[in-house]
């Protein structure tokens, strides 16, 4: 089912992320189950009330292709534990040092720094749990989900790119490297997130280049307007620490090209990416939509 | 194929471990692919030298029911990555803050904090996109493997029992918790390796309950051992700091049971685990050797 095409993208974010949000209270552990201060840890990360991003955009791309939202939703929220795992993990001391995030204390500010670890670990853990036992998808697409999630986030995707990310502070970094960076650290799962839609959908590989290419764009313009937000905002709209990446000589789009071209970079991908969706017509509109807003937002 | 059944146990496991490690290289990224720094402490780490006990137990589980060992191999492996990813997090200095594992520096002392969480996440990560992507095996079952690593792994085993474990670091634990720890933080794992053979040779559901029986049994001995050589052994010999668990006051057997009685009790447990096989007469012996071997070793 598709949402009512007639309300705002902010009224539809907030829609959706309601109905991610619920799942997500489905899939982690009660507060309650022992031990407690693990389940309350990775409960107090992954509600703590992101954008559900990469969710929305699994969900949207599988409706582009007819999907149920039904066998989308399981597949779609455990794209947000990996999510808050990466971020749990990041922001640790021995990382990128963080002590907020979404508005709130980082996990190890609150829970020490090891149930932080544990709490990532289990978060990391459980998504493979779920995805494995989505009963509203045949066995071989699960399986290819999995592998698809586990590439994106291993060596050669996330891991890969907080690695580098990690080295770059060190040193200047060279195009090729922030590039390589952006589209592994970000990118990967953004772009996975997308396939994952029309995967679901059993799309034929032809939408799935299309849904790809739209995923590497959108992935690659989002990390820009990140990178530009931390220059360009404030600590209260963003709900974590701002001037960090400039602090840090991390590798920034806004440090190699400033802060005009890094936007025109930005909007040149939405742009392709919101062609190679035109195909589809009307029925791309909402993540055509996404696209744009994702280079507007405010936080 | 059965390796030859003449030669001892100790040679036996020798030649386990060799094949087994074969499959390790294969499966880890070469130290030449970029980001070298992430590739060579995940390797640093697994071909370390570890008995690669999951491994073996999970190969002569599976032959316990004629399935050829092409189809348990990787499996077999990724029980060694996870594995490693455990001991890699567990020796962090926010945990429990080792400098010694298998005879050599814990990777954070070689690589730092920052690389070396991020080795036992992309272990943790390489062991699920592997096993999604096992040819010789049918795409259900697969999955059903996924799921039980998933489980073992997660914070109703591996990671709860590591968090009861902190905890029990910080007061006196009960009989009840001390079985619990015992049971999810080393238990969970073993018994999910032999599981995991008995689940690719398609073995009936009886089958598998014995062979569970087996792995639990095998599981909380060899724990109970480890406790005893913490208290018994040198450094030297074991190639990890001793005497840790009692400075620690960690929850361990002989620390709770005194180091006879936790004699007696993991030698009740290796009876039982073999009295479980006992109906599969001499197909089951190397199992049963495995089980006396545990509790029997130095290191």
């Amino acid at each position: 089912m598709n949402p009512a095409v007639d309300i705002s993208i902010g009224d539809y974010i907030e829609t959706e992320r309601a109905r991610v949000d619920q799942e997500l209270d489905r899939l982690l552990p009660p507060e309650s189950e022992p031990p407690e201060s693990i389940h309350k840890a990775m409960r107090y990360s992954v509600l703590a009330g992101g954008k559900r991003l990469r969710s929305i955009l699994c969900l949207e791309c599988g409706r582009l292709f007819g999907v149920d939202d039904e066998a989308l939703l399981t597949a779609a929220a455990a794209l947000e534990l990996v999510h808050t795992y990466s971020l749990i993990h990041d922001d640790l001391p021995a990382m990128d040092n963080d002590e907020l995030r979404r508005g709130k204390p980082t996990s190890h500010r609150v829970f020490g720094e090891a149930l932080a670890i544990l709490a990532g670990d289990g978060l990391l853990t459980l998504a493979f749990e779920v995805t494995s036992q989505t009963a509203a998808i045949p066995a071989e697409l699960q399986l290819r989900l999995i592998n698809e999630l586990a590439y994106a986030l291993g060596t050669r995707g996330l891991i890969g790119g907080q690695v580098a990310d990690l080295a770059a502070v060190e040193g200047k970094v060279s195009e090729d490297s922030l590039r390589y960076i952006h589209r592994t650290k970000t990118g990967a799962l953004i772009c996975a997130s997308a396939r994952t839609g029309a995967l679901v959908a059993g799309a034929p590989e032809a939408d799935i280049a299309r849904v790809t290419e739209y995923g590497e764009r959108v992935g690659l313009a989002f990390q820009i307007a990140d990178d530009l937000l931390d220059v360009l905002g404030t600590e209260q709209e963003l709900g974590k620490a701002v001037h960090k990446d400039g602090d840090q000589h991390k590798a920034t789009y806004p440090a190699f090209y400033g802060v005009e071209e890094s936007r025109r970079i930005a909007k040149r991908l939405v742009h392709e990416a919101c062609e190679a969706l035109a195909r589809y017509g009307g029925r791309a509109r909402r993540l055509q939509e996404l696209a744009n807003f994702l280079i507007t937002r405010q936080s």
